[in-house]
């Protein structure tokens, strides 16, 4: 179970030795949660809007196959791990012939949007999330 | 009268065509503005404490000479004009040799933080910027 | 006539405004472009190819109204002046009720990729943008 | 033996939250990059310049304490492993009073610029990287 998005790479994206900057790879990941969220139910402004954010407390990138300016970036995101307190996404990067450029993985707390302390997930969201768990990676 | 910043074009900065890309110049003008607010003695930080967010109304920027990873950009930043509704900030983008590079202006207009509403500016942000008034561009 | 794109805004576009940071529109006019030459029939990949790049020596953007986290952008954009040497897109920003949000205006010339000096365009270049001129734009 | 560089937020940089976006961490590692390898001697400039490039090939950041607007970031960058083939690189994001916000990885091959193959790396290079290498981070 993985969620899909598609971008293609911008120029602004691109730098001088001609690929894709490696940083614009973590942007992607957060695209691919945001798509993740919308097909739970939740997307993520509804989550902020019950007052919870999900800020990030660890990012990982493998990088394989540089991308290019132009080239279309398909994403499949993947809860990889789902607690109340925290949760981990899995990322897989693929141009359109299915061939894997980059894999990353995040990882995630709950915190309260006014004391920014952790919390424990709301309810609902955790049921929402749920079905999306999904530990096998494409690598595995 | 204007404030002075110097940064270093990041590798992240460049293009494929190996320059700098032109949007970056965009966020070097706001880190001018960041520079200019802290010489006039109100941080832009404490103007936001106050209630009071500047928004962007408009940007020009004429590019002459491309800047290329790690060079030195110097950014001069003038307020252009100064009313109690709107304000207008210059800019040159100069090399550390003096030539210029590129220049700019951005307009804004004052809102109240809560309502997103046009408000008048704070009086002692204005007494602040009044000195910094400088209608004369490099280019005059 | 004009080209078509649609985004939304990325949480990473976002500033601690709450909104989406007014440098990104200058990377989405950029997104306007690409799609134009797509639409061209001249991919902005096969003009670098052919040994001409086409460089930004002009921006201004007009701000009206914020986009926020998710928002669907819709750029569309018109070839406004197609001279040999240099050439003018003009961009409207709209939301998906077709909201205008924000103009644009980008001027560029083209240089030979190697020499990086000015040079005509490519002939098949100006045939295959030539129907895309539009003086006319919704603001007009 | 590391690098130190120093660098504030940008109003760009921070997103909804009203913190940094973690994915400018990645772009700051670069900047400490930038700045060893300025120290050790060779520029990354003149590196590209003899032929060589240095692409990134993993990256791992932690995060611990979020920077906001206008926060001073200090910089410090070691070579975490020097091999002829590859390279590891480590830091710490601290800010002015020495509080750790963050800790990062990236590791790094040598291609050849022209043909985009793997390398070893130039033995000018190697030499003045090597007295840089420290395996001990601040949090062994």
């Amino acid at each position: 179970v993985h969620s899909e998005s598609r971008l293609r790479v911008r120029y602004k994206e691109t730098d001088q030795m001609g690929i894709a900057h490696h940083a614009n790879y973590i942007v992607w990941f957060e695209i691919g949660r945001t798509d993740l969220c919308r097909a739970t139910g939740f997307p993520y402004n509804e989550i902020e809007q019950r007052g919870f954010i999900l800020v990030v407390t660890d990012v990982q990138c493998r990088y394989r196959i540089p991308f290019r300016y132009d080239d279309e970036v398909v994403i499949r995101t993947r809860v990889h791990e789902l607690g109340s307190r925290a949760i981990r996404f899995a990322y897989d990067l693929c141009d359109a012939s299915e061939t894997l450029h980059a894999t990353g993985m995040t990882s995630h707390v709950w915190l309260d949007e006014k004391t920014r302390k952790p919390v424990r997930a709301d309810a609902d969201v955790m049921r929402a999330f749920a079905p999306w768990v999904s530990a096998l990676s494409r690598d595995a």
